[in-house]
């Protein structure tokens, strides 16, 4: 009996074998030729993976936070006005770390969770003040509702302010097309859909983000998070040349060269196709198992996540049950419903076996739990959508 | 023949094998229940290893100089006066860091590079001002000078100063002993004496450096570095209960905690009896070789690294033909000597074999080089010093 169950939630998620061969390598020395050389590839293919092809990669030990906070503490100067729109408690903390870098935070907040702000309410904002920048939480992971980035980076350009997204649940698994939507810096974290164990902040920064950053009047008021420090290695990395500020953690670098490549043979529109069809049978899995999902609708909720609500009389015990059939999923996060929903992440490297043996332990779970269903019902329903063309 | 050159430089370093394996493991969720037994396992293990049982430990992905933001955010208020005792670039680096978050620094910097300020001149800046915090970089690793800690951290007890230690090249290979010296706060980073790859940084804070963070007027200049955010966390894991803020870095902590449990299996003080041993070795050799080392004096010389001058003629090619002959060894780091020397780490797993390897790699390189050495006279100094008893 195999001694370790498959791990379906939002991050951490399952990593290719390469992935982990690479992690678990003799760590090279930082200044060798052959980790420079996969340093620099690391930085040439995550620019192709951000859709940026003008943009200035950073990738800097940390997590996802590491690289909110590297946006702020670079792009905010004390005074600056920023707008979040806001679909959960990855937008509560963007206008934290804004804040603490100095900014006056205005949150375009979704009328109820599980919703996103209309367009026309964050442009009304928008004509409202004079923003030098706007964040957008591309997936939030607290509620599974993902922004319509396209037309809200666009609205963005139009203002005239610095588009941001937080991609740390999206960027690999979502559609994201950085350079032609006009999102001037795009962050994300490895343990995502993007394929590698936690540990690294990962940002492509587009030519606005950079010249806003070059014209600071004061150094950022973080210096671990301070390019000054990081762009002179970013650009020897892809030079090829040695440098050192900090020592970079080499097997997580060397993990994300080998995520990239992979993603890349893949190739990106391929990617986000399998994405949302393994994201369709989830979802047409989870109705026809008669569980409601946290966004209000299908138009607002991720591909690479489904967060459905516990049905009546069932509680966060359903995922023990779900665990000893063989399936880790994750608890609620939003605060005001923590209790009430779980959440299923399906990105990166999922495929339809996986897809089958969750839905299948979410209906031995929901049956253990005490639900009145029909085994096979969410299979079936989970088969029908993935024989379905795109 | 095997494709891999012993890595002999003051970090990243040589890794255990059961430490890779951790790396390379299946990443697990970061609310596993397997998983939080480790990382609960880890945080009081590195209260051990630093010999602070009443400390706070801290364990956040990033680099050593996220170890020494976290410090300097976490103590200091803008307008705070914060003493530096500069033994090389790591001093003058927390100097920036420090006033970074608005302190004002006063350097207290070595006569010559390879020495150390004498500890009557710190006497003499601690008496002329009212000092808040002293920081003291144990082995600055730019230019292999250990500093007294012992006797400097006493002194700053004597004039009621926070004492912080940058153990970044120490912690687990130079002897300290937190709590018995009155250090409030060390630091150190994952790839080096304490024998884990690049990517953690690590933080044991005593009871008055929390006590001094707890009373802060204000919050932290840095969000992904304020303990506000961590402090919670590190205690849920202790306690062995779920908790999140950031995504930690599953394989490293895992890794850590294999490690941590070996450097306790061996015993602290037989592990500082190790380094000690092996550097002697290590400093003969050089010596035998008529090497002149950076450091002005042996008392003045690090346990965990050693950095010879080239000797005349010689230049930085010099690390290719030690390279050629099996060993990486790094190149100078301080900017005014940077191309008159080189550094051979020793720390961490290192054994007798490594150091025969690594001095016979040194005489070999040296032969290439054009330098008229008889071969076998560093490797005798070396087997020698290694016979003596301790």
């Amino acid at each position: 009996m195999k001694d370790r169950k498959l791990l379906m939630i939002p991050g951490p998620i399952e990593f290719t074998p390469a992935v982990m061969r690479a992690m678990g390598m003799p760590t090279a020395s930082h200044v060798a030729p052959n980790f420079i050389e996969v340093f620099g590839q690391a930085l040439e293919r995550l620019r192709q993976v951000f859709l940026c092809p003008a943009g200035q990669p950073f990738v800097v030990a940390g997590s996802g936070t590491l690289a909110m906070e590297m946006a702020a503490a670079n792009l905010i100067e004390p005074g600056d006005r920023a707008l979040v729109v806001n679909t959960g408690v990855f937008g509560d903390r963007f206008g934290v770390i804004l804040e603490r870098f100095g900014a006056e935070v205005t949150q375009v907040c979704a009328p109820a969770i599980g919703d996103a702000p209309a367009i026309e309410e964050v442009e009304a904002v928008l004509q409202s003040g004079d923003f030098k920048l706007m964040t957008i939480t591309h997936v939030d992971t607290s509620t599974a509702v993902a922004a319509d980035v396209k037309s809200l980076a666009a609205l963005g350009q139009q203002y005239g302010v610095l588009v941001v997204v937080d991609g740390v649940c999206a960027v690999a698994g979502e559609e994201m097309r950085q350079e032609k939507w006009g999102i001037d810096l795009a962050i994300t974290a490895s343990q995502k859909a993007i394929g590698v164990p936690p540990g690294l902040a990962l940002i492509v920064a587009g030519p606005r983000a950079m010249e806003t950053y070059r014209q600071r009047d004061r150094p950022a008021g973080s210096f671990y998070a301070d390019w000054e420090q990081w762009l002179p290695i970013m650009e020897a990395y892809e030079a090829r040349r040695p440098s050192y500020f900090g020592t970079p953690p080499v097997n997580l670098v060397w993990a994300l060269n080998v995520s990239l490549a992979q993603i890349l043979a893949e190739g990106i529109g391929a990617r986000f196709a399998r994405h949302q069809r393994v994201s369709r049978a989830v979802k047409s899995a989870v109705a026809a198992l008669g569980l409601e999902e946290v966004p209000v609708s299908p138009e607002r909720g991720a591909v690479t996540l489904t967060a459905p609500y516990y049905p009546d009389g069932v509680d966060s015990a359903l995922l023990g049950h779900i665990g000893s059939a063989g399936v880790i999923l994750a608890g609620g996060l939003h605060p005001a419903i923590k209790d009430r929903y779980f959440r299923i992440g399906h990105m990166g490297a999922v495929n339809e076996s996986d897809v089958m043996a969750t839905v299948g332990a979410i209906e031995t779970g929901l049956i253990l739990a005490g639900c009145e269903i029909e085994p096979g019902t969410g299979l079936a329903a989970a088969q029908a959508a993935l024989a379905k063309p795109a």
